[in-house]
C-alpha cells in the first residue's frame, strides 16, 4: 500500500518545547522509528512534514540582521524542508540502511487571487504573551492572532493547487526509493501570465498539501500524524468525544468544527472524497494500528479494515 | 555530453555584494540563463552549487538568538541547500519550462579522521577587517584566517568520499531530470561503527565534491564555473599568464599554487585523471565556449574539441 504519511509540527517538536537542533533530531528519531516500522509492514512511503516552529524561527533569525536581509517566506520555507527533510533522510535511512532516499524541494502552485493573502490564518513560530505578540506586530508588521492562551504571528496560507515536482516524485517511488517531500506544505508559488513561476509570501498548509500529494500520486491512504489520537467533538470539554469513523454521508453532510484540526479534517476529506481511499487522524506513536484501522480517526467512502 | 556544472559562490554572489535575498536570485538568473544555453545545445546538466556566503550568513542568524539555539554546521548546509537550489530550480525552470527538475538533499560522506577538522581551512561568511574577526573569534570561539585583505571565519573542510545519494541522482538524470544537489559540497556526514550516519560540522568544498559526483555519475565533462576566465600562473603579478590547456603530464608533474583556485584545479586534476575526460574552469558568461574547447582551462586526458 502507497502511504503518504504527514508528520504534524507537533509530532516533530512537542508542545512547548523549545525549536532547538537537539530536540528537533530527538523528535525526528521518535518519528523515524514508526516510519520505519510501516516500511517493515511492506508499505510504501512518501513522507512529509511541518514547518511552522522552524520558519518562524527562521524568519526571526533572518530578521535580526539589521541591514535589510529580511528573507521572503519562500525561501525561508525552502531552507526550512532542507533542515527538517536532511534530518528525516539521515534518522530514517540509519533504521532502513538498505533503502534509497530521496529529500525533494517542492514547488506548490497557488492561486495568486486567493483570499487568503488578504486574510492571514496560518500561525507560525514561537508563541507570546499578547503584550509581547502586539509589540512585535507593531515593529515588524506582523499580523498576529490568538493560539490557545498565548498568540503567535500569523502568515497566509493559500490553498494548493498542483504539487509540480508530482510526476518526479511519483517515478521515484514506483522504483522504490522513498521520499521526503512537500516539506512545510511546500514552496507556495504563483504562476505569472507568460507560465513562469514565483515564489509567495506564504505558507500553505502540510496537511492539505499532503492531500493534494496523496492524489496526485494516487496514494492508497492518507496518514496525518500528531500528538492527539483522534478527532473529537467538544475537544476540551466533558461531552468531548473521539471520532473513529467518519462515513462517506458525514463526510458530506457534517460540520467539523475548525480549530487546529480544521485543516487535517478538511484535508481528510478532500482525500476520501476524490480516491474513495481512507485517510486517517490519529497520534505518531499509534501509525501502525492506525493503518490497521484499529485507532485514530477514519475517513473513508468504505468499510475499515477491521470493524 | 551529460556535464556536471558547478557554480562557484562567486559566479552566485559578486565579490563584495550583500548577501540578500534579492542579489542572490538577480545572480541565479544570470546563472539560469547559461544553464539554458547548455541544455539548448543538448547537454544533459547537474547543476552543483556553492554556499560560503550562505551558510556563514544562517551561521550568523543561528547565533543571534540567545537561547542556545546554535545550530550545527550540517544542519545549516541543509538549509543552505534547500534555500539555494529551489531559486535555482525556479528560475532554470522558467526558462526550460518543459523540462523536470529535483533538486535534492545529497549527504556526503567524510572520514572521521580527516586531519581537516583540526586545521579548519574553508572561508565561510562575510568578510571583516581584522579587528572584528579577532573580536567574534575570541566571543564566539571561531577560528578565522585572512581573505585577502580581510579576514574570514573558516571552518573545516575535509574530503568527501562519496556522494550518498550518487544512485538516485544517477537514476533520475538518466531519466531526463534536471538534477540540482550537492549544494554547499553536501552535507558532511560520517560513519558510526555500526554504519548509521551521523552530521558533522564542517562544510565540503564544492569543486572536490562536484569531482567526486562527475566520477560517481561517469560525467562526460565537469565544468567549474567562477567570475576568473582561467587558472592564472603568478596571478594578479606582472607576469599573470592564464594556462589553456593542461596536458597529462603537466597534471602530474607540475606544482599549482594554492590560493583560490587550489580546491578547483585539484578537482580538476582528480575528475581528469579518473575518467580520462576533461575538467574546465573558466567564467560564468564563457560557458558555452568553455565547452566547444573555445576558452577557460582544460585539464584533460585527451584533446580538446577544438586546437
Amino acid at each position: 500500500m502507497l502511504i503518504v504519511v504527514a508528520l504534524g509540527g507537533n509530532a516533530l517538536l512537542r508542545r512547548g518545547e523549545p525549536m532547538t537542533a537537539g530536540n528537533q533530531r530527538a523528535n525526528i528519531v521518535r518519528a523515524a522509528a514508526v516510519l520505519a516500522k510501516l516500511v517493515g509492514e511492506g508499505h510504501s512511503i512518501v513522507v512529509t512534514h511541518g514547518n511552522g516552529p522552524q520558519v518562524g524561527l527562521l524568519a526571526l533569525q533572518a530578521a535580526t540582521t539589521s541591514d535589510g536581509r529580511t528573507f521572503p517566506l519562500d525561501v525561508l520555507g525552502a531552507e526550512s524542508a532542507g533542515m527538517i527533510g536532511y534530518v528525516i533522510e539521515q534518522e530514517l535511512g540509519n533504521l532502513l540502511k538498505e533503502k534509497l532516499f530521496a529529500t525533494l524541494l517542492t514547488q506548490v502552485k497557488v492561486d495568486p487571487h486567493d483570499p487568503a493573502f488578504a486574510h492571514p490564518t496560518k500561525p507560525i513560530g514561537p508563541v507570546y504573551d499578547q503584550a509581547t505578540a502586539r509589540g512585535l506586530a507593531e515593529e515588524r508588521g506582523w499580523q498576529i492572532a490568538p493560539d490557545g492562551d498565548k498568540w503567535r504571528r500569523v502568515v497566509p496560507s493559500p490553498k494548493p493547487l498542483e504539487i509540480l515536482e508530482a510526476s518526479v516524485i511519483s517515478f521515484l517511488v514506483e522504483h522504490g526509493v522513498i521520499v521526503i517531500c512537500t516539506g512545510g506544505g511546500g514552496v507556495p508559488v504563483i504562476a505569472r501570465d507568460d507560465g513562469s513561476l514565483c515564489g509567495v509570501e506564504a505558507v500553505i498548509d502540510k496537511d492539505l498539501a499532503s492531500s493534494l500529494l496523496g492524489r496526485q500520486l494516487r496514494a492508497d491512504m492518507l496518514l496525518m500524524l500528531t500528538d492527539v489520537d483522534a478527532v473529537y467533538i467538544d475537544y476540551g470539554t466533558a461531552t468531548a468525544r473521539a471520532l473513529r469513523r467518519v462515513t462517506p454521508r458525514e463526510i458530506s453532510e457534517r460540520n467539523f468544527p475548525a480549530g487546529s484540526m480544521g485543516p487535517k479534517v478538511r484535508a481528510a476529506i478532500e482525500f476520501a472524497k476524490a480516491m474513495g481511499k481512507p485517510a486517517v487522524i490519529g497520534k505518531l506513536d499509534d501509525a501502525i494500528k492506525i493503518v490497521k484501522g484499529e485507532c485514530g480517526t477514519w475517513f473513508e467512502a468504505g468499510a475499515p479494515p477491521h470493524p
